[in-house]
């Protein structure tokens, strides 16, 4: 039989140690726990590169390297966003692959934000293709229910549950308040507690994280209480809006259980020295505010 | 430029009749409103295909072939579910694409079952991927907000949003009441109905339908007169434990707006003939079930 991606990518991670351990020693080992979003789009690459790659998967698999290797040893963590390679179809679901191969021998920790969420052996399959690409973990929808997030666990992944999203419209479904007074995120916050108790690592973080952005820091200290186990991956840092006092309403009492992320505020950083340098300089610099938020 | 997926795919069909308007067509032209699910799992494909296709890909892209070309005639639409074809990399994606394409050549109507959801650029991206794979629909979840919609219709794909899934565990979200009264499923159904009102063909139904499954008769009546407009996707049917009765509830007063999909019970089905004469036999045995239920 030929080999499958699946079959390519090795042994699910699942023989070692769990993620949040994983996650938790890159984090100690990077000083600061930041997360640089890949979410390349073809108009925003650097012009160089356009010109040596004319075709759109080339341009972006030669921009993700070079993001990759600008931040490996200062960030812990990437997050791929699956739509920006999937937009070029096969081709770019095999930079993906390529991709997330780079990034984890640079020793990256790798998060696939593919929000994905469906039922039985879809989800399986799911968990089987994330596992084939290589990430670390997923982030995932849970409006099907908590027993859809079982596959990826099973498949030795994390997992990030959307709690509560950063864009505005998401009040319009997330913020309503359920006849018992919680709102639905803290209602989808609570089974992701209960899912991810039986998933502690020994670090004292589970396996099963949260999606919380950082443009809520009101709602963000509720959810902190609600999910005092959870890794929160936080978006909307900086670009968004979202201001270190949002950020330090997320942590819990030890100054852990986050990892805030960033994509264009890096990938598509300025500087005078050459575009690798400017995303270098710019992860650092996320770094260091980031470890100053939490230190 | 290299030519990408989606510049293969042509001009986005918005440019003539919108989902719904197609869609009614292909339920007219058939007699029955009906969509073969096409969820191919390796271990359940016809022994003579594996043998003749030894590699994953090749096999799952054969079965596919036999499938679509059994249905073709009998169903108006088919219903690809993603993960089935993500669970082997790019090579899986590069499956999806060809047999969408056949599924086109055929004249059968494309629903991709991707369950998709994120914000801004990353739902373009997801609507321009769906676009390149050649999709006339595609399945969203909400739970980002009601204008994580807009980036699909604008691309010219119709949706179903997921608004009450056939899987048990679906209550834990779907079903908990909030404090004006409605369910979550309530909610996200009004958000459908209100971002489906701007999007009705000339068939009065909208290009914006919602996922509803086939197991909840009581609640599908109250999920019917809360989105009039909408096509609704009814999964469950049969192998879930779905009956007419439920399928009778989800129906509009005209007899229109549901599109009933069956996959196993189809794309596995056993006859003393090949293995194509009894999927073409269990396909034509849905249609006249449900054409007896909506006639």
């Amino acid at each position: 039989m030929m080999q499958s991606a699946a079959d390519r990518a090795g042994p699910a991670p699942a023989s070692g140690p769990g993620f949040a351990d994983r996650l938790d020693r890159a984090i100690r080992t990077a000083g600061s726990p930041v997360c640089v979003g890949l979410d390349p789009v073809l108009g925003s690459i650097p012009g160089d590169v356009r010109a040596r790659r004319p075709d759109a998967a080339g341009a972006i698999e030669e921009f993700c390297s070079g993001v990759l290797r600008s931040v490996s040893g200062v960030a812990p963590a990437v997050k791929f966003q699956s739509a920006c390679f999937e937009r070029y179809g096969s081709a770019g679901v095999a930079v993906l692959e390529r991709s997330i191969g780079l990034a984890r021998s640079l020793g990256l920790v790798v998060v696939l934000d593919a929000k994905r969420g469906d039922i039985g052996i879809s989800a399986e399959h799911y968990a089987a293709a994330a596992r084939g690409l290589g990430a670390d973990a997923i982030t995932v929808n849970g409006y099907l229910g908590p027993s859809t997030l079982e596959p990826y666990l099973e498949g030795g992944l994390g997992l990030f549950v959307l709690v509560r999203t950063s864009n505005p419209d998401s009040d319009a479904v997330q913020a309503h308040r359920l006849a018992d007074g919680r709102s639905v995120a803290e209602m989808m916050a609570d089974a992701v507690a209960t899912a991810g108790h039986e998933r502690l690592g020994a670090c004292g973080l589970s396996d099963v994280g949260a999606v919380v952005g950082a443009t809520k820091s009101s709602e963000g200290r509720a959810l902190r209480a609600r999910m005092p186990e959870q890794v929160f991956l936080v978006p909307g840092y900086g670009a968004q809006g979202g201001t270190a006092e949002d950020v330090r309403a997320l942590l819990r009492s030890d100054g852990r259980g986050v990892l805030v992320t960033a994509s264009r505020s890096v990938i598509y950083a300025k500087g005078d020295g050459s575009w690798t340098d400017a995303i270098a300089a710019a992860a650092r610099k996320l770094a260091d505010e980031i470890r100053t938020v939490v230190g």
